[in-house]
């Protein structure tokens, strides 16, 4: 069902199969197409890279649902960002061809690991910059609906320093990654895989805890399923006395608007898929102890303690 | 705002006021209300508590909107919980007129903290259980989407044993404040306060944690925003493309459905208000402070070190 | 290696092989010897339960070393706890002979997981309990060394409330788990097994906050080998210095002081053995796991969601 | 009480007052003395700064005491670590005279926070590496403890993930902070002081979940107090049986080497002040927060969600 060729052309390649959960397809002028890895000898049709428009003939863009997409389709504010979102999609090839000038790999499957460590290195080096930004969102959210409330931030000291260290760390980590890493002989700059993988893991707990702060600091209103709806609060029986009772230290209005962005940020549409983006964490835990020599450690151990005896560990025989 | 009494007669008593983000509203015969605290001699029009059927006369009660709730409308399993769900409601008196013999408290301002501790000691002891219910169906919604994925949830075990701990652990600290309560004069068991609102506390922490496991064993499908719609998946022209690419170790719509399932549960309308139900995790532990002495804690310590000297910090003059 | 019988006479059994890490013996008067687990018919000698009085023939005690614990032996405040303290030895058996009314179990294997988890159930809800009390001291200390350093203990609630709630939560839990426990035929009240177990992971994690909160409190006076020894802080020469140093909102002996009893409760002789005491987390991990049916939760999540198809993942075959 | 000028010379100044917890003093050939911080100029002879060898007169070092730190003058492995170690200091001037060429700062006070945040940045970048290589060398204990043990150190990759990803952060925060730093006027590279405080936050905390993993993995053998002496395992008399009885997948001895070594490293004289050293972890999250400025977060969310009105909390009057 992985995308492969099924027909080589003189003049280019013909591909079937999917790309799921694809991001920024609906945004996208171009696509590039990336194999998978772990190919042998009899896969090496899978073993496939290519660019295309994103209207090519025979391609099926299946868009997918994001909690409260259909908000979109509504007028007001219960969704919150008029700009901008987040979108991922189901590519269908149903026999494409792609001319020979846009293909980059087609049966190299030897290469197929490299070329996808190649792309996971920045990857998950940039998405700690990514998910900082998400999270300074949220700190001024919060902030903005704590003053809302009629409560200064300042209260929020200790929880506000715990979103910034988070947020600073994914960030960090990045710049880390960047700044370990080491030119490519093509030109392209590739950032440290030890330090990319990690972060890929920070990435999928730290901005959740973020997300948990916001909520805690912004109180009851901006949890979810707590505030009616745009269309009731601006109902002509009833609207007003909901404006009234949402009022406090700014109109009801404004407060409910800081409420749907807390909800948009934090359970609603534009919380970005943080787990499995640019691959699961547990995939990016196995190439951190892929990076790791566990006997380096061990050696370190035994220097230090000035141990001289060998310890090893039979594997068991099944 | 607040709710409060603007007329006494003699059958009865005249309210206005608001109660909001209350739970349970549309399913409930009967609502019971409770007031406020921190009221003094001047405030006591606020110390009100009654009981009211839903639909007394000049009550308006707005539902509020939840994540992707507008799916409940739909057809097909992009709402994957037919039957159920949580609904928060804001509840608006314009003048209710509430006869004599349902009101409990009218004007007994010094009474009203007392009578809000002893609704509070049984709700933050019993959210406990509920969250760890939810948790429960977190773990079963993850194990069987590892198994749809083709994976045993074996692989997963650390993390379903993280789950178990995380739900245990508020369901036993509920257990445990019922366990220390002691039976109020009228009968009634009333929990102990330290304990519910450290339970408070956790029920504010631990069920994020449950979820984000949730979707970190669950893969990239079950994450938000990573599934075509129902209507899609049973499109005649590419439906049965989109169920051909999602079948692994089951169908591909039942596979569809299990990611809906966790997406209600993590990020969807299912996700409870553990955050500020039952109040917020600040005031749970201004509670659990207030509950504490903290001369007791420091005098075992001296006692163990055999220090006699007294030491005090002077409050500082402004 | 392990404890066995290797003689059976009319009157009794003798017994060689070692029991390791006993906590407590030094102050007992009588040592209960529990079997191990996992045995089978052949392993039968090693199936023993008795009970001997510390002193008995042929048993070799070797206490341990704990940190600092040369310290006992000088004179000072630099161990700050006189009365009490932690305990662990190896109890070597060199044919010890145990009379018959003494032994309670010799050979019945398969009764031996049993006898050991009826030790594990109120030993695993019991050290909740003993945690708390220790990080109750260590509330105490950090607070009594901030009024010492000048600052108010309000100063730092945000880190007392965590201390508070971890403490709370490991008595708590064994609370729980006596309250769900079930009365045993003999007699004797036996805790819940699930229970019981999770509260040993977290006896496994909370304390170690707990003691990291407190240094963090009390400043750097009390963190690992800040301060000078009692000798030459009482030293004719320069002590009168150190102690004028060392002096800030109480005489610097008294600082001292505290900072040792701190220093003891958290990198000293006063540290328990979270960890593996009572057994190993992982050990406990397993018993949660063994204590709890994944397909409970799975069919849960089934019925929720409407979901009949059967799912299930064949092992593989090796 | 703090250092400072007591009479200024033609030819240098006179110091009186003391420096306390100064490390590594005893392995320095000159000691470089920075100024505090937050003087005016009624404060300004504390603003001073300069360098002295280690023996100048009227100077007095005392050392302070380290956990179990009188195993280095016993024979054997009770204490595992022959070379180099951790060492404090308080330093007592006594009216220590300083030549004027040595001196750096006397009375700028003015420029006394800036001298200690140009330090700052550099030590809170560093000891992220600091604590990083301690942390690996936890690694390499453990998973020798592990194999010592008879188990393979496979077997506990999520805890060896777990301190790799600790290490790792600490270590790259560091990185990030130095890429991120400037140049200064006379040369010298400063480190980005955010990411250098949000390091030190991290150092207060990783390194206690790693030493915690690692007695953990050990097994209880490695947890305090759990270990008889190195004199009584080499008893003539019962030497013997214990070498014996601590035999597993190597011999005795190396496994109660290998022990202490971890002794060593998580309760005993190698641990690090992480806690406070370089400054205590509130004080570097005050300078988060000083470094990080809520209006702009806020405009950040305000833009996103087209929010114009604006929301001011007055401080309260008292």
């Amino acid at each position: 069902m992985s995308l492969h060729v099924v027909e080589q052309r003189e003049d280019g390649i013909v591909v079937r199969g999917a790309k799921v959960m694809i991001c920024g397809v609906a945004a996208a002028n171009e696509i590039f197409i990336m194999p998978g890895t772990g190919y042998k000898e009899a896969d090496k049709n899978y073993a496939v890279s290519f660019v295309i428009p994103r209207d090519i003939e025979n391609l099926t863009i299946v868009e997918t649902r994001r909690p409260s997409d259909t908000r979109e389709q509504e007028e007001g504010f219960d969704i919150p960002v008029d700009i901008g979102g987040i979108t991922q999609a189901y590519l269908l090839f149903e026999d494409v061809f792609i001319p020979k000038e846009r293909v980059f790999m087609c049966g190299e499957f030897a290469f197929a690991l490299k070329a996808v460590m190649n792309f996971i290195k920045p990857y998950r080096a940039a998405i700690g910059g990514c998910v900082a930004g998400q999270g300074d969102l949220m700190i001024g959210a919060a902030a903005l609906m704590a003053r809302a409330n009629g409560i200064s931030e300042k209260v929020f000291r200790e929880k506000i320093t715990q979103m910034i260290i988070n947020n600073e760390t994914t960030f960090g980590m990045g710049i880390a990654a960047g700044a370990l890493g080491r030119k490519h002989p093509s030109g392209v700059w590739v950032p440290d895989a030890l330090l990319s993988n990690v972060n890929k893991v920070h990435v999928a707990r730290l901005p959740y805890d973020t997300k948990r702060i916001t909520q805690d600091m912004a109180g009851g209103i901006a949890e979810t399923g707590c505030l009616p709806s745009c269309k009731d609060i601006n109902d002509p029986r009833y609207g007003d006395l909901l404006k009234k009772y949402l009022k406090a230290n700014c109109s009801g209005e404004t407060r409910a608007k800081i409420a749907r962005l807390i909800e948009w940020l934090t359970i609603g549409a534009g919380v970005p898929g943080c787990m499995h983006g640019g691959g699961s964490p547990d995939g990016a835990k196995m190439m951190i102890n892929a990076s790791s020599d566990i006997n380096h450690y061990i050696e370190l151990a035994k220097r230090l303690a000035d141990i001289k005896e060998d310890i090893k560990v039979e594997p068991r025989k099944r």
